[in-house]
């Protein structure tokens, strides 16, 4: 579209509203699927989580009518807090899927906001399929033109980012005009919010919660006649000047490959195989092989050197990690773990696994720096390398130069995803319902209305009496 | 405090927490009645606006039962909705009080914050006005650290610095203990939002809004052991260098003088005595002065220059406006409106009165332009100059160097407050509500449940019929 002179948000909003089934290509449609399962999946793990508990019970959170399940309860509210505590129940674990492009969570602000609203409006899965696609669509493309010196500043991508995407999507799913998403998109940019100094924290969560409630709340005022600036994002007061600041984005980066190939088919697309951050699991990966290639043992382990491309190691430096949340975000406890069990699950980032003795042998046994031979800004940013050095003095040594999560040329397998699902959603639902809505999501683009998946996740949680208050 | 070494919401917390009747000076006591009388007045004239109409009739805002007041109406909600509404009808006419330490507007965030607290709980009206305070307090003295390049990079400071007085005020009232407030103001850095590019649109008041709720939001949050980094300020992705960014901010001037004397004893905390941009007043000044003090009569205005600071120009710079919205920017139109009818009031930013052809004439008889000796980054920067040539050939001129409001050593007197409170509160409430509401506010430190005030603002409004949706 040869349309430079209109606003920013204008042109991402004809382009959000052009697109079609017609415009959906069978890799577009598969990556869909496969993300909204994965989401769903991890989001019914998140919702058992303390923070998301703390923030469901919190008065004057979902406690209102409406017609938006809070999954893995029986409580339906309006779409604003159910997109929220769904959202940050999503993001909880750390453990939704990922993309380098952002530099963070490309679903977990969408799938819950999209849910939502085909709940209210008895919409059919295609709909949310075709929602979604350009709801990354417009975050990723949003994240070339301000990354990665959005991210590097301290922003919050998948939450301050994501908010466009959310925006975007709700505006097509609730069928906006082109106006009117483009004033969602402008009202956006003054909902964004989110900052990695609370990384590590249960605000972490709740800022992608807040950014999902926040697409829809601004794609919801937009169909109503809400009045934003439309020329938000380019304004010398606007989104691209004041989060980013001059020189450090480019504006026409969003258009310059619109759809060509759709950005959720880009290979670092990535599904998370273990519930900690993502930034930690290239020396996971590293540290599985040691023990499943080179036959390392922990127990033999005397020395330990943990050496992250530099991006990687400034969130997950945490050597000696004192809750379950900074062992998701500890590169050291992960590699730990993987050397001693051979595997990483869930529950190895609950309670007090983190404080296992041979556990805490071996992170008093680690090193950690940043690889002194990964460059900062070189093409491979998804690095590391995990040396051990054994009782007996031997030496072992793996690395990998770039790997995101599990995608790309290497996805994970439908036994992985379902065994991942199966782990996440059995936190939340009773075992019978595990395989229906296993289908179900994965069929998701032929069902007839999305409340027909849902229902597998509404379940009765009488433990909890705020319903009540 | 010696406390240099603590996080800087630790450093907070603690002067939140310490503050007590006792340091209540007569001058802060009486300056916090006036403030919270003004804004509640505002507030019910702005429930009435259509932003606000939109914003409460969405479905998913103010739905849910509790126990605060959507101002204006008879619908009661949870304190974080309620805390929604109220605060972007406090802001919804930009009539609200301003503060020239803030280059923003102090009260708005706070009053319908404290109220939906102090209505749950049943508290007395002297703790609302402790909060206030102590609110005021920790939002000025954060823009001290951070301003003016906060506001000048785009930054909205009454919503992006207005959370954390608001979440500061909420700790207090609520009775956090020093960690939850240090936490409360930790999680507000990462809900802090609001972009100058979307001045002029029904988004700056929802600005408000967000701020005000976020603020609750984060108080409620920490007192339920949620979880947020209270280095959110200090760390190297955290607020001051985000937001700001290195050397632009000095964090020690949030304690420096902190309640010596209380900021909201400061000469620039103002009451706006006009409905329309603070940034457009001095100017408006001018051109009543000419009118009562020169005679200036505008059926012989022939040409208009108006000067005002260049920074009071950037965003009021509006010479032919085309919305009542437009209108209350455009120090243009002020300009015009002073000198046709000698004063200004509410309805002259309703319906097509920015229309009227006298005033059109006017609009294109005037030349605007920085005032070309005020400095930009002099101690000054509230002034103007209005310069009128009639068409007999006379010129007169009035000049005014730095008026923020009416405030310091130019109070409105009471006279003038009950006017506008009457003005304003008329639009929402029958009028033998508007007096006792007026005493009650006025007494407000004397009363032993907030409720009581509150009670005189709850009327039917039959023709919404969002609420039963």
């Amino acid at each position: 579209m040869r349309d430079t002179s209109l606003p920013i948000a204008r042109r991402i909003a004809e382009r959000v509203h052009a697109f079609g089934r017609g415009d959906l290509t069978p890799l577009s449609l598969a990556q869909a699927r496969r993300a909204i399962t994965d989401t769903v999946g991890v989001a019914l793990a998140g919702a058992v989580d303390e923070g998301v508990r703390i923030l469901r019970e919190t008065p004057g959170v979902a406690d209102g009518p409406g017609p938006a399940l809070i999954w893995g309860t029986d409580r339906r509210t309006g779409l604003l807090d159910a997109a929220l505590v769904n959202a940050a129940a999503a993001h909880a674990l750390d453990y939704d899927d990922v993309c380098a492009v952002l530099g963070g969570h490309p679903s977990a602000p969408l799938v819950p906001a999209l849910f939502a609203i085909a709940e209210a409006r008895g919409l059919p899965g295609i709909e949310v399929i075709l929602a979604h696609v350009i709801g990354v669509e417009t975050t990723l493309r949003i994240a070339r033109a301000v990354n990665f010196h959005h991210y590097d500043k301290g922003w919050h991508p998948t939450a301050t980012l994501g908010v466009f995407g959310a925006a975007a999507a709700a505006s097509r799913l609730l069928g906006l005009s082109v106006e009117e998403t483009a004033t969602a998109l402008g009202l956006a940019a003054s909902l964004s919010a989110g900052l990695k100094a609370n990384f590590g924290t249960m605000t972490k969560p709740l800022h992608v919660g807040q950014c999902s409630r926040n697409g829809v709340f601004a794609a919801l005022l937009a169909g109503r006649g809400f009045t934003a600036n439309p020329a938000a994002f380019e304004h010398p007061q606007g989104f691209l000047a004041v989060f980013n600041g001059a020189g450090t984005f480019d504006a026409e980066r969003i258009f310059a490959a619109w759809g060509a190939p759709w950005e959720i088919e880009d290979p670092t697309m990535a599904i998370k195989q273990f519930p900690c951050c993502a930034s930690a699991q290239p020396a996971i990966l590293m540290a599985l092989d040691l023990r499943a290639k080179d036959g390392v043992r922990a127990a033999d382990v005397a020395e330990i050197q943990v050496m992250p491309h530099v991006r990687r190691l400034r969130h997950t430096d945490y050597p000696d990690p004192q809750s379950p949340l900074q062992a998701k975000f500890s590169v050291q406890y992960g590699v730990a773990r993987a050397l001693n069990d051979g595997a990483i699950g869930l529950a190895d980032f609950e309670g007090e696994a983190f404080r296992e003795p041979e556990i805490q042998r071996l992170l008093a046994a680690t090193e950690t720096f940043a690889h002194p031979d990964m460059p900062e800004d070189g093409a491979a940013q998804w690095g590391a390398e995990v040396v051990v050095t054994l009782a007996d003095g031997r030496r072992f040594a793996r690395r990998v130069d770039n790997v995101v999560g599990r995608g790309g040329d290497h996805p994970m397998s439908d036994r992985e995803m379902w065994a991942k699902f199966a782990d996440c959603a059995r936190r939340s639902l009773p075992e019978a319902r595990i395989a229906p809505l296993f289908d179900a999501l994965g069929g998701l683009d032929t069902i007839p209305d999305v409340a027909r998946a849902t229902a597998l996740m509404a379940v009765s949680r009488t433990s909890e009496t705020s319903w009540n208050r």
